[in-house]
């Protein structure tokens, strides 16, 4: 529950911009989706968010229990398992939208994340995958985003090695896995009876991590195990983003595990510094869609809009030049500047002169504005100035002005 | 709870970005504010809105009331009133927001809706009410919408005729006056004892419907009422509007009362053929900021986007131009025309041909692709072919391909 004053909000709605134009280019085709709608369904698609934390509510016309979403691909999987059912893959659908989610821990104010992402539905293989990774870097890249790293990780590393075991055993062994612990992974293995080479290729996925040279270790570690056959994919998936210079950084966890009962082939996140979390986030869930009664093959991303809103911090730039124009609303002369500057596609308001008829400059200056004109005559010409107060120019025409603000300034 | 699909999204999101570009040329800066929030800030600032359609949960964590909003200019008059409070007026804020309102009757489902609205904070006066009008219909034009009805009304006409009367009886004329009952509002003005001279302009008030000319029967009829000075008011912006240019057609409704009880000054609509309900709609409050601690004067207006968009119908036009290349995903030749079309800001995605190597017509249709392009030897030129797979042109380059797509076609 948070609001977003001018300046962030108008960064924020030109980075949506921005990434929706870029999901445009890729053939991703929009859709837009209830914020909030049956718990049930929201529930069936869960990923890496926790039932508990499903801010849920019962609609008081239906009884039916409804919940604000946590994510929105549930809500396209249900889509497309029913209005889109019957057209031809691969499906290409993109969304900005609100999630809302449960803070529980320290900050007890529910999180409302603003995410544009996109959906790839009924595509498999290496370059579906690298099409979303594709889509999602270029996004990040027009939204003006060069320093990122993309961490590559793969969700069925880890669970082939763990198939078979006792469900209670895996899940201990996933959350050592993910913790990084050693120790305690080895305990329980062997506690747990898991074979020795089982137990050894657990513990090497703790190590495997870093930049393409890591797959030369995971060779004589996981060959001829259950997780080999994932490791050559996700290896093919790494080089192909490398060769394709997706991303200025690029970092391989071949024993990343936390997302892994979502994902069930290649994930990623994507890092920049400033947010502490990923700014962007995606990956292969083959399974999704059988649990809305139509198995398919999908893999998706999203990125959350306000981490790179914070990732980008000073590089966002300013938002467009405004002409504050100083006078009376209702003044003939203000009026007609004011219609010539917005015909020419700049911003202007009018704000009244101080009593003594000084140029209105705190009021520009709360504001934003870059540009104080007073107008002269009938509005032909005006003076105009810095919102400090310092002259810029005096008899400028109004085209001459605009053309002014269009001219790159040193 | 509705789900849009492409082609509908895609012209939504159109629209939005044409109003929010048109506030933004007249000064209006953009907030964005949280789906749900304490129910007691949006019940201080309910309009026409019962609090009984307000859709409210607790809050898990903090025990907390909350609603989805029903409206957001409660949001701005708590963000203005708070974080605001010691910006210079006139505030001018625009938002884009979906608002949630309780479906009781016949729809059972709540009902979500998507708003683009503006505030004019801190400035009253004939020049403020018609800088709302007039930024509302320039965003309407810019969106398409040439055909519509501004219907204007005045909050305090009816109020101050009903001024000293008990509630009771003051809520049952307005009834009767919203109603247009003339027999039953004459019989109940009468037994609640009104003086002779307000039951006759009460009752005039239900034929002071039309254009301009009605303020000749106004003046033979109001003249030297509490009402009088508001009807003047309202004169002077109709007539403003008119001398502006603002509307095609302009109807003055002086009775109207429905949404009396929020607005307190000019209060207007905008109608088109289509959707049954206004398109937009706003006015001036100036009792509500008094609620959150800091009275101002006010006025705002919202857009309707999904009844702007079912009023605009066939005039909303196609979306871009999109191209599908006919081809496997990662071959070298489909990936470099992609490339290319994407750099020049088209809209392109891959498709694979059939088994017998058929262009993939089906799905072009299905997703809207105008365009099927078959890339020749590694991509440089391609044959293009429309969606019925008519043949355009021939070893095409790429960057023909896209002038041709730009020029309009016949």
């Amino acid at each position: 529950m948070r609001d977003l004053l001018p300046a962030d909000a108008e960064s924020q709605g030109r980075l949506l911009a921005r990434l929706l134009g870029t999901f445009d280019l890729f053939g991703y085709q929009r859709v837009s989706l209830p914020v909030f709608e049956y718990a049930e369904v929201l529930e069936r698609g869960l990923g890496s968010i926790e039932p508990a934390n499903l801010l849920r509510f019962v609609e008081p016309e239906t009884g039916e229990v409804v919940a604000l979403r946590p994510d929105v691909t549930p809500q396209v999987a249900r889509l497309v398992s029913t209005r889109l059912a019957a057209h031809p893959v691969p499906i290409r659908l993109c969304y900005r939208g609100s999630v809302v989610r449960r803070q529980r821990e320290r900050a007890r104010h529910d999180q409302q994340i603003l995410q544009a992402g996109i959906e790839l539905v009924g595509a498999a293989g290496l370059s579906a995958d690298l099409e979303v990774i594709q889509a999602t870097t270029t996004a990040l890249r027009q939204a003006g985003l060069s320093a990122f790293t993309v961490d590559l990780g793969h969700g069925a590393i880890a669970q082939s090695l763990l198939g078979g075991l006792p469900p209670r055993l895996k899940l201990e062994l996933l959350e050592a896995l993910s913790l990084k612990d050693a120790a305690d992974l080895g305990r329980r293995a062997q506690r747990g009876g898991v074979a020795e080479s089982t137990r050894e290729a657990l513990l090497a996925l703790l190590s495997l991590h870093g930049g393409l040279e890591i797959f030369d270790a995971a060779r004589e570690s996981l060959t001829g195990t259950p997780a080999w056959p994932h490791v050559v994919e996700l290896e093919q998936l790494a080089r192909a983003i490398d060769r394709a210079g997706l991303a200025p950084q690029l970092v391989v966890d071949i024993g990343e595990t936390r997302t892994a009962a979502y994902y069930t082939g290649a994930m990623f996140q994507v890092l920049a510094e400033g947010p502490g979390q990923a700014v962007a986030s995606g990956g292969r869930y083959d399974t999704l869609f059988e649990r809305f009664g139509q198995p398919r093959c999908a893999a998706g991303a999203a990125i959350q809009v306000d981490h790179l809103r914070w990732a980008l911090g000073a590089q966002l730039g300013e938002g467009r030049t405004r002409v504050l124009v100083a006078g009376a609303a209702d003044d003939a002369a203000v009026q007609s500047v004011l219609g010539a500057l917005r015909q020419a596609g700049v911003s202007a308001a009018a704000a009244e002169p101080g009593a003594g008829g000084e140029l209105p400059l705190d009021y520009a200056r709360a504001w934003g504005y870059a540009v104080v004109a007073r107008p002269l005559g009938t509005g032909e010409a005006v003076d105009s100035f810095s919102a400090e107060g310092v002259p810029i120019a005096t008899r400028l025409g109004v085209e001459a002005l605009v053309r002014g603000l269009r001219s790159p300034r040193e």
